[in-house]
């Protein structure tokens, strides 16, 4: 009978790896190292060898494990193809093919993002909908699309990549993808800081992030929590530009439910009165209404997403 | 055997049906009025006493009709269920069990735009991709997304429905949904004379836009073709809205070819250098690239698409 399957989210440093029962119950969680010299070729041999050895200890056979889910830092096609992962120093492969050659076991994969997205849909945040859109405010801006239970890949596997939405069109600086006015030049971590830093700049006022030796995204809302009046106008931009486009991202996908997940989330629910606030003005009628919260499951998102994938895809 | 299916494109003023072989072949194409009267009543009745007139006419039986799949001016769930269609007088009801039970014949229903960019998959502008959005530039603008050759249909039904997503901050004119700003002020064949009139009263420039009894976005892309400097520039505005927009569109769907149909779109390609500009200025790297095409089935997308709708979900 089947029982068991794993969800695995390969990160630049490391490699995480969950054994779940079906029902979504995480039996075990463990890491190892990602071995990102020589192209990569490492990794994947590595995940098998951990599988392997973890099948072993617990007495599991193969015939009982539904298979293995994996999300990677790249786009993944749904047939499994992954168009570069520069973090991982890989080329193009089909992990689908590769993975299952070395372990025997079926295998779906797709971005880490989206299958953070799907991870929040089966057992975080938004469990009991199937239709979510989540943005990822980390160093970067990622995010993932669900609709109606399913991973939206998109042709390339790019498919919820909304970090380079453009969204301002008087931007001076350039993005890192070479075009000017992204989400994520206001919207993530770093993105914050650049808004915080010009904000410092462009006004006199007192605030309690002058004097600071580095400037982070939690250092600007904690001085929003406290009354900070230039803190709130940087919160009041950054919220501006996110609100927008996750109207616009609910004007084309029609979520039931939108999550903000990754480090800048960990400010907690005082941002979400920042996105809300210009989200509601930019969605569609119907689509004011649908809540938005936080990401649930932390750094488990991505496990509990590929478990989710091989499940469910 | 299973030879044949209906394809309907529901309309305020008639009903499009088509009879299709399974292969792709549009064997018949008729039209019916469209009773609006008393809520609508009559509309699914029709559409079933014409469906069962055209099998007994061409001696088919209901068990070589794979089904009908139909198309509406309204959002309709995955499972059938519609939101009101204010065109048709239609409240909330399922299509799937009300048509079905009328005909005995299997029924998938969908928003028309929607099912539009899936017949234009089929057999029109996009025959050979499977991942497609096409924006409908008509009176308003609408939208279909199909990724991995099914319909993104939302939570509501409301997937793709992207006139309403933000593109201007300054609009001071409020759009028909309430908001300022829609992309609809701008693409649509009533926001292209919306941007001419105010071009005309801003600028002093000749224009022969001027001295005409009635604008039109086809007098618009007219006046460009013969080199109108100002008819240029609304031209100009148009496209970098439009541009961004399927844009933002692309960064979130991930498509593999965009479309444009509705009545703007016959004016044919020069739109297309219009909005092609500014879809490549704001597109994210690997979206760049793709095709920007007008839709080639003009008033038969919807028929096309419901039967196509019909054959693969």
């Amino acid at each position: 009978m089947i029982q068991y399957c794993f969800g695995i989210d390969v990160g630049g440093t490391s490699v995480k790896l969950g054994l779940f029962e079906v029902e979504g119950t995480l039996l075990e969680k463990w890491e190892i190292p990602t071995h990102v010299s020589d192209g990569g070729k490492q990794i994947l041999p590595d995940i098998a060898a951990s599988i392997n050895e973890m099948l072993k200890q617990k007495g599991i056979s193969k015939k009982q494990v539904e298979g293995i889910g994996i999300g990677v830092p790249g786009p993944v096609t749904v047939d499994g193809v992954i168009d570069g992962a520069v973090n991982l120093g890989w080329s193009t492969f089909n992990i689908h093919e590769e993975l299952n050659e070395l372990t025997g076991i079926r295998v779906k994969a797709s971005n880490d993002a989206t299958i953070a997205a799907l991870g929040e849909m089966w057992q975080g945040a938004g469990k009991g909908y199937k239709n979510v859109a989540l943005a990822t405010l980390g160093t970067g801006v990622g995010g993932g699309i669900v609709v109606d239970g399913k991973i939206l890949f998109g042709f390339k596997g790019a498919g919820g990549e909304i970090g380079h939405m453009h969204v301002q069109d008087d931007e001076k600086e350039v993005c890192s993808c070479g075009n000017y006015g992204c989400l994520e030049q206001y919207a993530s971590a770093t993105g914050i800081v650049r808004l915080a830093n010009r904000a410092l700049t462009k006004s006199n006022a007192d605030s309690v992030l002058r004097n600071q030796e580095v400037l982070s995204a939690k250092k600007v809302f904690d001085a929003v929590k406290r009354g900070d009046i230039l803190a709130n106008e940087i919160a009041e931009e950054f919220g501006r530009y996110l609100g927008m486009a996750m109207a616009n991202v609910a004007n084309v996908t029609d979520p039931e439910i939108i999550l903000f997940g990754g480090g800048v989330s960990k400010a907690g629910e005082i941002i979400l009165e920042y996105i809300k606030k210009y989200y509601v003005k930019y969605a569609f009628q119907r689509a004011k209404e649908i809540p938005l919260a936080i990401a649930t499951l932390g750094n488990d998102a991505g496990i509990y997403g590929g478990a989710r994938l091989i499940l469910s895809q």
